[in-house]
């Protein structure tokens, strides 16, 4: 029926504290509120001085435009570097996918050298998406990535400053051993070095997203507007509300504060925060996928048909 | 002439219940009827409190400005990921296009086998589509992909987590042995294989929308502002509207609560609804065009020019 | 000089009735304002009540900037669909051009057989073209294809859904038995094919955009606003304007419902009217350059130094 | 210092006038000025009449919206067809360096054909260039390809329609008579000739945008608002104003007209205005660069070094 | 706690001056504060004139939105710039890592010329970078492509225009040398020509940022608005604020020329603001990048297992 108690869950979870937006701009929402506070006790003391005009700039349409609006897109462009940063890893997943694919299936499994090189190329797939994840957030993978790379290669690693980028270059070195003994054709070889280029690509785009932030500039000059307009705020509303101005001051700091923490929020989107990507969930989803594609690896471990069409391979490229 | 019938059919349209916006939003514009009209009640007994103080947010220019801008965008994003939904859409009907046609033209009917091996990847690029759409619901296939693969991958597929992707797998797979019978040259390879990577790309594509909606915090931080909005609405009108304010409070609510559940239905467009995509009519086209290239395939099974210019190409690559 | 008569065209250009925008709108226009005369009629008869307190929805900042905003919006979805559209022919343009460059160029006239082919399909791309204008405005071409395809293939198309992706077909085989006769080395059949390629993403593009219109729940709520709008503007302007009501409710609804009525036209870009992309235009330059083609082709019917060249490339593969 | 003279250059350069924007929209300001004028008149003679009743659309907020987003829109649509211009030239300065770098670097100078060719080839790159500058502004070069083509060609061009397209087919034919005297490997053929179909790509963006302007219909619409808004304006200020409100009607109309004359000269980067593209400045840069390449390729005449290594070449195909 | 120090952090990073937009508006404020101060000065003497009649422009809602608008969107096509330019930057990281990585793992060290070619390959690489940043700034390099460059091609490199366009004529011409004795598979070569063709888009891209800033025209108009605005604001305010005008204009001064200054500093994103993108830092690491792979070369430099499968591949070339 219409009336379903359903259809009420929107206040519920409205009011349920998502994130910690609230939390976060409470402090200075207080602050702004005891200014207006402080401006109206003055006014009651000296209630003949006009305090509204020197809060005409709050009553500027044009100076209120330009404030809603730059506030607004910012927020909007911090949201299209969210939704880059989730491109970036769709491209990510998206080639680990594909060269995760086309190494299962192109390389023919002649022997137990390319039989282990096929499961370590894999392993390594895995332990970059891994290594991307901790690398964006700049910490240092513990035993996370102990699964997945040979007690040796962590060593290496543990030194390096760019981990995803290493293990790249191992996986493009495993990848030109597994091509040095004739296991894949020239058509297989360039769609697999392209998915590894692309995988760069889909890296560097999330470190670009991290190293440049929105112009600081641009940012600081916001905020300072904001900071100009609610000190000014309460003098233009005093002369109407009187006491009442520390709660009006409080609400539109609130609404203002808000969006601007918004859009600092999600200026990285690679963190731990409700407003960042699942990463951990996006990560787990890739692990699965090459987990899946090595356990099929293991089980045709013994493959019949594709060895001898493996020969066919050879005879044509000797003919 | 100007004044047809037909061109007051606009107002019909308008008027019929398209969606289901209002129905969805209907109980909460009451619920905030009802509190307008608690606020009058109260307004009625106590007439000499000035209720409209507590109302100077709805009023400030700048807030109604976030508020208002931010609803449009927040609409305006679902919007675009409707629209990016419906382009990887558009990737995987090129690609499936591409594919079955490379796949019936390029590959020569040597004999029986690549015969039936044709008709085998036809029929699981026809089941790509439907699995992806069933994947993306989050539903389970029950006879629909029955009549595209065989009983044995079916079985296969109930257990897998991601059918398409499987599938995908699937018919890299059986392009390998189709490889393997010197049918296809490196330049057909080559373009198979891209037209399968891009597949993946419109099918991941899919799944990052479906996986990654918009931040939550700042969707709820969007409905805070909202309901704070329409609560204090009242209080600023009470004044001047006496009991019409519910009146007002229900018409100003159904705009804003209406903007955000339009929002909030084209965040997944790949559902059911009247706003989602028309996921059932694009499979339907997309595995009509291969049922066509099936049945044309079937048409020319003896091709006998095909044949000696296969001879041709093998005659040419032994050289 | 500074005050020449052309400066005033300006005047004269926007006064000529360009399109069937107001056309269309008028009498939705004159609905609108004889409800504020009956308005206003009845504030004549009883104007003691206080109407403007039913309009007040009319005077809410945050309403008027979201309907502003969703309208600006939607007509700027539309637009981006023009522009999409626009970019779809652009690809096909783009390719058609390229097409038939590799076809004159790349392919050797070694007999009569190869040269007639070449001529097959170069006319194949000029009828893609016109093919896919009729297809996408869902008309059946009479006699325009009779020059481009051969009466054969003219029956088969009679009968077929979708007649540039049947064409692509043609061009495709036609393509497959040129590559037979070893007249394409394999560098020029992958651009070939990838052109191909690229041709069917185009004409897809295209019918994503007329099968997937602006989700209508979004385009209805946003009507529904309008309605809402206009009948209640009366309310709220009737104590000041009385009886002008009528024309100022007249003039908003035409601004509203013009900005709507050029959202819906753009909505399809394909179609004949003044909104809508100049497909015919368009198409008679692509035709253009393909006859251009075709008359080089056979101007070139004897052409030595490719014969010989040829011999080489033949040569070369053969070492 | 904080007070240096500099800073207040931005006054100077300010009241400079840049651009034909001011002196085109001049006189129809003057228009609108004396129309308020008129209306100041009557409202003198007939102060009783409530004049403003009539203006009471240009005080409605949704339509003072719709009317500056519209505008607004429309001059970022417009500037938007500026960056694709820039972008479109961008892909032709790119291949054309890309390709000039190509024919230097990989086309071995065997003998003096080889050599002529190879200058034939570049001349031809720079030629594109300027024509296509010419082609997108409707001239007809008179002297400025004589440097780049032989008088034969030269003829030729003249009767052709679509001078850059001309030019490349050109290109793609000495291309392959190169290709023929076993100069490429099929990589650098497969690179140059993708880089000749970006070329293609680059002209048809520019020619889209000169062939496909802003709908007339949504642009001569927006011009009505405009004109109904500007003559309703004196109509709701002539109360407060009087004879000043020609003064406020010209500053208004000034804005208005202003923006939207920005966005016709917007609309077509390609012509000579202070708002368009600095085409001869780029046509300039890619000539100089092909300069450049041609005066190394005359100096490196004699390059023995590279005659070895495609003798090497020779001998890994032949193998 | 929710009241921790660390949530005032707020205020004193927004009080801290980044960046010079203030200082380098605040003389223009103070202009527009002086000319409010007299057209104060005048209303005090002439108490009787209706001053506020010649500010009615700054009171109309569309002039107000239009001003609003247009700033904010010139701001935000700069911030555009700005993206475009760290994406150029984007696209050089990822093609100088793929590059080097492919030249790095590829390229066998078959002997000591091949060695040192590979040396001379990637500090070329690392060269391209930093002279890309000194020819984006329009800078001389002094000392610091010393170490990267021969003194040869330093000397060649001073007289030549486009630095960076030089450096990747070098590494082609190197490439095609190393290519010439028989290292890279035809695969490989495709790829890294590529990768070749990218940094030259990267570097264009980034060209045509510089060359072509935001159409003057449109940015003089825009600043013409504003000067227009701030004139005429004191008269629409001296009325009510008297003396407070100068203030009141100087803080909407303040806002709408922060704005347009922010815009100005961003349209060309590679210098050395605070609003610029961190050039130098980017440099660094793609310097990092290279350093780690010349390091790892020499470490390599006696590479038995390459040695060997370089033979099989040469083998294999054979057959």
């Amino acid at each position: 029926m219409l009336f379903s108690v359903n259809q009420f869950n929107w206040f519920w979870e409205t009011l349920q504290s998502e994130g910690k937006i609230l939390g976060a701009i409470l402090p200075r929402t207080i602050v702004f509120a005891s200014w207006g506070l402080g401006v109206a006790s003055f006014h009651a003391f000296q209630p003949t001085l006009e305090l509204n005009v020197v809060g005409s700039l709050t009553t500027n349409v044009a100076c209120n435009l330009v404030l809603g609006l730059l506030l607004v897109f910012r927020t909007n462009a911090a949201y299209e570097r969210f939704c880059q940063g989730r491109q970036a890893w769709g491209i990510l997943t998206v080639e680990i996918r594909n060269l995760s694919r086309e190494i299962q299936v192109a390389i023919p499994e002649k022997d137990e050298y390319i039989h282990s090189k096929k499961t370590v190329l894999l392993k390594l797939l895995a332990a970059f998406a891994i290594s991307t994840k901790f690398h964006l957030r700049q910490q240092t993978p513990t035993t996370e990535l102990d699964d997945w790379l040979s007690a040796e290669l962590l060593d290496k690693c543990r030194q390096t400053q760019n981990l995803p980028l290493e293990i790249s270059l191992e996986i493009r070195s495993h990848l030109q051993q597994v091509c040095q003994h004739q296991t894949l054709t020239s058509v297989q070889q360039m769609i697999v070095l392209n998915q590894l280029n692309h995988l760069i690509e889909g890296l560097t785009c999330c470190e670009r997203i991290v190293a440049t932030s929105t112009p600081p500039a641009y940012v600081n000059f916001l905020r300072k507007l904001i900071l100009i307009y609610c000190c000014l705020l309460p003098f233009s509303l005093v002369d109407a509300l009187n006491w009442w101005v520390a709660f009006a001051v409080a609400a539109i700091a609130l609404v203002l504060l808000g969006v601007d923490e918004i859009g600092s929020q999600m200026d990285n989107p690679f963190g731990d925060d409700a407003t960042d990507l699942p990463l951990d969930e996006i990560c787990g989803k890739i692990i699965q996928g090459v987990e899946n594609t090595i356990s099929s690896v293991e089980q045709e471990s013994t493959p019949t048909p594709t060895k001898t069409s493996n020969l066919v391979e050879i005879a044509l490229r000797k003919h």
